[in-house]
């Protein structure tokens, strides 16, 4: 399995995670740790429709040992435009065929997130962002895609203080070239309990998924993949 | 006076525009009116210390002749690092010719507000977003930067449906290699009352500047500049 993250040598590096409670962060977080990292986990309350993911996040962090666990506050359905911050707007189902971007896209969801993250991470001092993004089962969201963070890097070191003191930012997207089901194996392999992640865009206020979804889909299909046992709670 | 932004011809483009309440981006607003825009305001309450500027930009917006105006929250405060954003750490006065990155940088904010920006253009269906930043009295900050501002710029449009459908983001700072007395001279001749705006670190709750922080000296040095009276209240 190919990563693009660091050894780190002797003594633990801070870094920032996007830490969402999916699947995906959760696997990250795991690899960080076995990387030597010293993780500090943001998570975005940003009005999504399925804020139980926020209470999975929190678990993730302490059972697979983040430093600290922030979470940040965002009133992203200000600006709505999506199925996943407007109630209004139905989660498809089944929607794996349609061409062009989802419904369940947010507007910039990922350029605002790496942008906390690389907030938090200048006033840390650390130099190490990680996302999860994957854009081999979600290319079609913009902003998962290996130009979008090389572009994003860039910006990360020209509008910060690594601009002048010689430092560098990096922006680690280790599950960039990866499918749900070699995610899936790399997390068990490291022995993350995949009980404790909700990946469905329209989980009940008890992490239940609605098994219907585009995320509860591919997550289905992942487990498979993987020859691991589905943990997942449906309603 | 040089400026970047298009003419627009014929009918309104509808623009996004970062309105602080301060005297840069009121000036923005006066020019992007001038040339045809529609303007959609977009502040951000980000737990500064001059919270004041809130309601500068409500008036600013409301007199100037914005579309509308949304106030977006972001609890930065929640990261801090900054004089701005941490009230244990003072402004400093007439800190200006420290060397290095001023302690009233916040870390990545103007990454931030952009990223804020991109997404409420992308829900409106607007390709164009204005900042008011300029580099020649704030060389402190990187990230007021022609160099960020174009490395931002390709962020947008590779991590947005831009990406896939043919249009491009531009993203103005038509005040970039202007000095606060030319921002003064060309908002005044398009009738812009500076009154109404708040440059202060440390405004208090009326409204009224310190006269002693970075901000209070390069505004009125500006004002002086210009030749037009200065009509900042001091506390």
């Amino acid at each position: 399995m190919k990563l693009d993250m660091e050894r780190a040598a002797g003594t633990q590096r801070d870094a920032v995670l996007l830490l969402s409670g999916g699947l995906d962060s959760a696997t990250v977080l795991a690899l960080m740790r076995r990387d030597g990292y010293r993780v500090h986990a943001l998570s975005v309350s940003y009005g999504q429709r399925h804020g139980v993911e926020l209470a999975s996040a929190a678990r993730v962090a302490q059972s697979l040992g983040a430093a600290s666990h922030l979470v940040m506050h965002v009133d992203m359905d200000a600006i709505g435009g999506s199925a996943l911050t407007d109630s209004r707007i139905a989660v498809p189902e089944d929607a794996g065929d349609m061409p062009g971007i989802p419904v369940t896209y947010v507007p910039a969801r990922n350029t605002i997130f790496l942008s906390l993250a690389l907030s938090y991470a200048e006033k840390l001092g650390a130099r190490d962002l990680f996302v999860g993004v994957n854009s081999v089962d979600y290319s079609g969201y913009p902003d998962c895609r290996p130009a979008f963070i090389a572009a994003f890097e860039k910006v990360a070191n020209l509008g910060t203080c690594a601009v002048d003191d010689g430092t560098h930012f990096t922006v680690h997207a280790p599950l960039q070239a990866l499918g749900k089901g070699d995610i899936i194996k790399a997390g068990s392999a490291l022995g993350v309990d995949y009980s404790m992640t909700v990946s469905c865009y329209q989980a009940d206020a008890k992490g239940r998924a609605c098994g219907h979804c585009d995320a509860c889909r591919l997550r289905r299909d992942g487990f498979r993949e993987a020859g691991v046992p589905d943990p997942t709670r449906y309603v």
